[in-house]
Parts: structure tokens; sequence; C-alpha cells
């Protein structure tokens, strides 16, 4: 399945007290790294392929993130993304933060594809076919 | 002028490595205090607001900090606001964070209402006569 | 075990464009409600326990959440944490977040108890044996 | 005086329900800009610096931002930073934030820098003398 890797020069700001990335913090990472994913399999940016599909965005179902080594200002991650599955309208990915090499920060997402409906709300759609075949299936 | 004041825990993941609030939070902070002085001013929540003047939201064109004492997680701030101008189509604020009696930082902001046009762009409208009342109260 | 509840309303600001809370944003709610849960077991808050025990923080290992149903700025979230394990220097604790009474977001966390240790790294310890009660009760 | 200039591409979650940057965030940005300008100037990263001269950080004193132009998740900036002002224990710096060649956001800082004394609190201490040839007095 389509694959991707992004970095990430960790802030003072992204720290907490204790000195190291405030975990929260890997969630957002995490986010920009699966924008980052479709942006490089579907060849333009989030802003282009929200417009081109018409979608309100990929909101997340199920996330969960294993937290092995702490990082802090100062490292570098480098974050490998995969697809790990594509559903009718749902989609999984797998993050794999490194840093200096050694498996920090492991991340698993399940996000759904979804559309603005004529009364405001937002529901789910089915991946188009050619989002599908970009991101691998 | 319209004045109301507002509490806030100062939590761990708010502050930095160095133990303090990690200052853009402040700008977090005295954003949530613009909204409650709308809303206490406006008897409805800034959601029901924006809604009711059909505006897209109030954005900042100036703001000024100056953080005097430093505060930390197990601080509450007291945060004094009010307004200080009321332009056609902008408004000045006025925030004043309080820890444990003691002035520690003070937020300046001039903000604009604007309003989503039919291209989709967004630019100022004026102030609604009834909105100016009640923050000239 | 140990149960403790909380509240938090939604901030325009914790919102992303498609107009509901920025996911990573719920982990920040989450951390706060685990510290709220400790404090409230304690009796002190956040800052008084980690100086009272010595320790550097409670890390996360390993975390998970499930997005039943969005929320927005305006929406009030009522967190009902409890601890769900104790084992010898981690616990787990359970956020459920309520929206007018429906679940809306469930979190699963485990931590460790961590000081720092005299080379400046930080390493897991024991559960003292008051925390254990009081989170156990 | 020393300046330096960085590049951020601004992400989605960066953004507010009025799909614009929620302007906090552009002061994480700056807060960067400026640890890049400091690292650019002495030659290590923020890390580095803080150790080598013993401080506990350049906290800020004071800060101003005008924000003339609205950007969005897709755009990127070019934070163009410089030294303004030297003071014995503070300094300056103003970011001037271009998108696509148009001044969007300007911020002015005004920081000290500061030692941990023994007591644990925070206090100004004057610039060393090769920090201060090296941004450019």
């Amino acid at each position: 399945m389509f694959s991707n890797s992004t970095r990430i020069d960790i802030q003072f700001g992204d720290c907490d007290p204790a000195g190291i990335v405030y975990y929260p913090n890997y969630f957002r990472f995490f986010d920009n790294a699966t924008a980052a994913l479709l942006s490089a399999a579907l060849g333009i940016n989030k802003r282009a392929w929200l417009e081109k599909y018409g979608i309100a965005g990929i909101p997340m179902v199920d996330t969960s993130s294993r937290f092995r080594k702490p990082s802090s200002f100062g490292d570098s991650l480098e974050i490998r993304s995969e697809i790990t599955e594509l559903g009718t309208s749902s989609f999984g990915v797998l993050h794999s933060a490194f840093n200096r090499g050694e498996l920090a920060v492991e991340g698993r997402e399940k996000r759904v594809w979804v559309v603005r409906k004529p009364d405001g709300s937002i529901g789910s759609s089915p991946l188009p076919d050619d989002v599908r075949r970009a991101l691998g299936g």
C-alpha cells in the first residue's frame, strides 16, 4: 500500500515541564503526516484534495499510540506513514516515528472519508476509485 | 464599557520545559476570554452569536501582551476583560490576568467584525446597533 | 477503583476548519482529566503531588481513543475518568466524554510513575503504597 | 543586526472554524523562528545553547503582532526574523511573515536572557559577550 515519509524538528514549545514532547502533540504530528501521505498519493495538497473531492475532511474514528522512547527539542523525528487498510469509506494508517534510527512512537489511525450533507451535518461517503487506487487498493 | 471576568486553571501541558506557561497559550486564554466577554454581553454563547449575526468570526487585527510574572501549573488566573474601544466595525479589548491578586499578564486586542462574502472571502462589516449597545454598557 | 468527573467547555480555537474539535485536543482534555483524577484521589494538586512523591511525571506508554460523535464549540463535555488497572509502576485510566448525555469520545491510557534519576534521565518507579490505596478505592 | 529566514507550511490543524490560522499559532511559529534565529547566530541548536550558557530560557517580556492578511492550510509562510535591539540582558526581534510575497503578519518581541537561580526561581542575566557579538551588537 502507499507509504510516505516526513520529518519533524521538535521544538521547545512542543515539550512539557518534564522536558519531553507533550504527548498530545504527537497526534498533531501524525495528523500532519497523514495529510502529507494523502497529498503525496494524490499529487496535490490537502486544501486541493478537500476541494477536488468535495469532502469536509477525513476525521478520526479510532486511534492508538504507543510511546517507546521520549524525545525532546533538538531531536528530529522521521515519520514513516503507510496505508494499512482500505474500507468502503474508511482507511487505516500506521505511523512509525524514528528518533536517531530508533522507533520512538507508533500511531495507528482509522479515518473516514466524509462529505458535508445538504443539512450541514457531515457523514461518510465511499472512497472515490482514483483515491482508492492512489492509496494502493 | 462592558467587562467580564473568567478564571482559568493552568495545566501541566500549558507549560514548557522552563516550567512556566508557554506564552502562546496566553493568547488562547485571551481568545477564550474575549469569547466569554461577548457571550456575557450578548447573553448567548459564541456559536449562537456567530449564527445570529451571520458573521464568520471576530479576527484579530492587532494584539500585544506584556508578561509581568510567570505562572505555572497549579496556579489559577483570574482574567478581567473589558471593552476599551468601539469603532465602526472593530473593537478593542484589554485583558488583565491576575495570579494570586498580582497582575501577571496584560493583553490588548483590536478585532474586527467580519462577514463571509458571496465569493467566500471574508470582510469587515459594521457592528450591529444592539451589539454596540451591549458592548458599550 | 477511584473515579472522578470533570467538565470542559469546548472553545472556538479547539475546533478545526471542519468546525469540529481538532482531535489532538481530546488528548489534552484527557491529560487534564487524568491530572484531576489523581488530584482528587490524593487531595492535592498536580504540582503538589509531583513534589510530594518526587516524580518527574506520569508519562503515557500507550493510549487509544474512539471518536463516536463530533463535538463543537458551544458544547460542554462531561468527562468521567476512572482507574482501570494498577500495576507495579503503571496504571490504567478510562475516560468517557459525554456530550448532552451521549457518549462522544472514549480514551484509554496506560501511564507510568517515573522518577528523575541522578544522571538526569527518567525511569519508572513503583507506585507508593498510599497512592495505590488512594487510586484503588 | 543578525537576521535569519525560516519557512513554515500551514497545516489543517493550525486553522480554526473560520478556515484561517488560529492566531495564537502565529506566536508558536514566531517562537520557533526566534529559536532558529539564535541557533543560526550561535551555530548550535536551542538545546545546545541553553546548556552552553546555562540559561533556563529566553522568556517573552512583551510582544505585539499585526495581522494584515489571513493565511490558511496549503499556504507557506516565509518568516524573516531579525534582531532589532540588544539591551543588557534583553533583546528585540522583528518577524515578518510573507505569504506569496505579501506581508501577512508582523510580530515584535522583547525577550530576556534568564538563568535558574540557586533557589529555583528564574531571573535575568547579562547577555554573554559572544552572544551579543553573534546577534550583531
